[in-house]
């Protein structure tokens, strides 16, 4: 392998695929990146035997090549290097030159490298999967015993794109574009925070998603499980309505929460015509109340959220009004905008 | 106590106070401000047994008192009003209402948080401490066997203050402006981090440093034990002097470190007239060389030292031309800048 490169080329590429790579790793393989370089471009993988990522860009390759290298260590010296970066190989040394700096770094073979593809994929269309999944991601849930829940349920409902997440506590549903129909899949939370940003090809089989965006592809296995049916869990007929202005109604529930402890105590909403109270009360940190000017026309009601979750759904609405909707006290409630109809968050209700 | 504040100015104390309080106590209090409030002046107060800082505002205090709520919970509170913040007590809470928001908390009694100060000192002038150890406190160490070295060796030598840091393999000197005598004191790492940048009120006893600045003041206990005679360590017949700019030297060190362990593997040095050559060897990590420019005339030597350490002690000199005087390959070095003479660093070498 032989091959001169720009700085900013290298790193900028070494940047997108590191993102794979985790920090600690008990194979010391898998914090290498794969460089291959052939017919004038230079490819960069990375894995965490979970997600593959891949970048590529151009480079004066003047003798083809494959080698495995230390991640952090080469993006650290092509974000430190003065100039033009030239890459070649010394015995099992890569020698990495730039003015008049040398390094000869320790390397793996390339075939060390576990990946894994897919020859066929079920559905392939185009798609931008990060704004789809950018509203619903605080929703995944981190509960150990219900690994099905760890990621984005991404399926086809009525011909339409939806993401769907949830702890079982709140659930966030958001409907995107018109896609061909397919088996529903569940994208693990961390891939789902490296998508690319954008309109981008995307290949889904049982097991496996391919995002590829330009020169960068991120393969990543699915979570192997059957998501709950959370048809089921949104209330469709809650016909007591409040609205408020989303950003009154999100610094109040920002102001409450500060009282709350970090695993949320209760905001308890008490919704009447002209205005939604709302109080927290921790016996260690106090109480907190706070009022928001609100449209109401139906009975007064009190109902419990964790002040977290309340606040952490209001923040993905868009400035303007939001609705509020319940049935009662102790039945699950339902928060929508009706400047953005695609999106809408079910939470759970706490005791007050 | 009742009083009314500007959000800006209870935020700006509860921050200047704040940073002295740790995040995880095991005795409440420690969490704890003492707010006072008289006079037309509101007084926050916090501590961690080693250090108490005070700062206080103007208030429109209409009954004095003096109560401890919590830090981080009445900051957050203050960071988040939408306007004024009054605050007074009812029962045992503190209640802090702004706009529609009211809080009410839990308080401790205003005797329950520890503080210290003193009588007397024993010397009393005007400095800029925090100019003054900038520079060093890079050097400090945390060798917990060596607690007199956690800290900055503050005294006067011929008549004019002198700030030392040392871990025992790296050892920097700042001079500065004429002081009066005292008996040196180290000052713990901690309150160096706190000190108010700016010319200030500075006491001192054996025990006890005080520095007031405006409104704030900072008193810590100083390190109990014996500094070691650091100037016995400084080289001063090192005749072996090579030149070359800092930036150059600062870059090449820093990009051949790259392959260095987080602890420091060693760098070597290979001066020559025209250049030094800097090379960094890890049995896992690589090899590492550079070259700067250098003016020497002497007869070539090796030197090695840690390649964080000699990093570091050059990331501290202004910009220009930096000396490094060797006696031979197994002396302490010198790192002085002639445009900068009040600084020196004193590297011990590493074999290579």
């Amino acid at each position: 392998m032989r091959l001169s490169i720009t700085r900013a080329d290298l790193a900028r590429v070494l940047t997108n695929v590191g993102r794979v790579i985790e920090s600690r790793n008990t194979m010391p393989i898998l914090s290498n990146v794969l460089l291959s370089a052939k017919d004038g471009r230079l490819q960069v993988t990375g894995t965490d035997l979970d997600i593959v990522a891949t970048d590529a860009t151009a480079a004066d390759v003047t003798e083809s090549g494959s080698i495995c290298v230390d991640a952090k260590l080469l993006a650290d010296i092509s974000k430190k290097a003065g100039g033009d970066i030239s890459i070649s190989m010394e015995g099992d040394r890569l020698v990495v030159k730039s003015g008049r700096s040398r390094f000869a770094l320790p390397t793996l073979a390339a075939a060390d490298l576990p990946t894994f593809g897919a020859d066929d994929y079920t559905a392939s269309f185009e798609a931008d999967l990060a704004a789809l999944f950018a509203p619903v991601a605080f929703a995944i849930g981190n509960d150990a015993n219900r690994p099905y829940l760890h990621g984005v349920f991404f399926h086809v409902m009525d011909g339409k794109a939806v993401a769907v997440a949830t702890n079982g506590h709140r659930l966030a549903r958001h409907t995107g574009q018109e896609l061909p129909e397919f088996d529903g899949v569940i994208v693990p939370q961390k891939a789902v925070g490296m998508l690319p940003k954008g309109l981008a090809q995307v290949s889904v089989n049982e097991n496996i998603i391919r995002i590829v965006f330009g020169d960068f592809t991120l393969t990543s296995k699915l979570i192997d499980g059957t998501f709950p049916d959370y048809r089921r869990v949104i209330p469709t007929e809650n016909d007591l309505v409040a609205s408020a202005e989303k950003d009154d109604l999100l610094k109040a529930s920002d102001r409450v929460a500060t009282v709350s402890s970090e695993r949320g105590n209760a905001v308890k909403l008490s919704i009447a015509p002209g205005a939604i109270a709302l109080t927290v009360n921790s016996v260690e940190r106090g109480e907190a109340a706070d009022e928001v000017q609100a449209e109401y026309s139906g009975k007064p009601v009190d109902i419990g959220f964790n002040s977290i979750y309340f606040r952490d759904a209001l923040q993905v609405f868009p400035a303007g009004l939001v609705n509020l909707a319940l049935r009662d006290s102790g039945s699950p409630a339902l928060i929508t905008s009706p400047v953005y109809p695609a999106l809408d968050i079910t939470l759970m209700p706490m005791r007050v």
